[in-house]
């Protein structure tokens, strides 16, 4: 799979890619992210990308023609299965979109900064809109980021045991048991009498118990979408 | 504000700070983030944190001993507001939540990988869990920047101008209005006719009218919570 990014802070996203499980995914060549600066696509001078928007009002909004010359230099080098603009007003995102995504060749995702992009580039060239949550952020950098590891993570091969992400929350609908790890007793609070019995039937039946019971407490929402 | 934000990875949340909004707002002295290693406050051999989970299975989880030294150690030097522990299963974080949290004094944000802490720790010293939406990452490192930069910029003097936030989306439970910016016609593409009026009424009516509008197509549940 391979991830374009685009943005006008390319610094911002030199870490997040460059460790652990997104560094190993690169490693093995299962993921290619690469991380592009705006400002080498704009025609304007002092790499102008953004100005005043129509109407007043604070903040800046990015210009349609950098972003309109950017998109279309990379469409002419390889055809996107989507074209995704990080906004707090997209769909949003959730882990069977990530799942959906995971099975894509070539993503391109639009960071926004200050107020966000021209509407017409939303309108002509964006293909899908996505949110990661009901909060604002600088831009849509850290947002990209996420959803760059959420759907990297699921590549075959990319995790150490790939059963690993069938057990993660969400996948059935249902938040993840507790964990626990030595020592058995820590400063006298315990590890659960089912999980130290070694009996695989009791720790799988106490596991199931308790996914049930932290999704019935704290997100009973997931468990009416199968209502 | 200060934040200390404890992780096995501080590599990856190197740069994420380092440019934009949050290396202003810490330029400024409006707000210090500190990125600490675990393994600094570990009593185990070769940097150990984690271990095989209780009852078998795929993952590795974050053992309860190098956590509760770290937390201890930095309690010593400073009363926490909160203490965070970002988690697919914990409360969704949304815009009213980063209000919140901007009005603090110092947070502390525990990082999860792998498959998670030891369940006793959430229970003995975590002050809140949040989760930054339905989807699994890696690691608890990039929901923790996203936390960050969505509080950051919300504590006075770090936007340039002070009342752009007050227009994001979700501050008022509406999604934001379309932005346009110059050229007004880009390809025959052109921007709408009110915005070009030069009427602050006008323009005002127009951007109401497209957020109900966007905020009924796109997400109508914003909009029940006010019935």
């Amino acid at each position: 799979m391979r991830i374009d990014i685009i943005t006008v802070v390319p610094g911002l996203l030199e870490s997040p890619f460059a460790h652990s499980i997104m560094k190993r995914a690169q490693d093995k060549g299962l993921l290619e992210v690469h991380v592009h600066n705006l400002r080498d696509f704009t025609p304007y001078k002092h790499a102008q990308v953004d100005d005043y928007q129509f109407g007043g009002g604070a903040g800046m909004v990015m210009m349609p023609e950098p972003l309109a010359l950017c998109i279309e230099s990379f469409q002419q080098q390889r055809t996107y299965d989507e074209i995704i603009y990080m906004t707090p007003d997209g769909q949003r995102f959730e882990q069977k979109i990530a799942n959906r995504l995971s099975m894509k060749g070539n993503l391109m995702i639009i960071c926004g900064h200050y107020k966000g992009i021209d509407e017409r580039i939303r309108e002509h060239y964006i293909t899908m809109e996505i949110s990661i949550g009901d909060y604002v952020l600088s831009g849509g950098e850290l947002a990209a980021a996420v959803v760059v590891d959420a759907v990297g993570r699921l590549l075959p091969g990319v995790l150490n045991d790939e059963t690993s992400a069938l057990f993660d929350s969400f996948q059935d609908d249902l938040l993840a048991p507790p964990v626990y790890t030595r020592p058995a007793d820590f400063r006298g609070w315990k590890v659960p009498d089912e999980l130290l019995s070694g009996d695989p039937k009791i720790v799988d039946a106490w596991r199931q118990d308790k996914a049930l019971e932290r999704t019935q407490q704290r997100r009973p929402d997931l468990l009416e979408r199968h209502d």
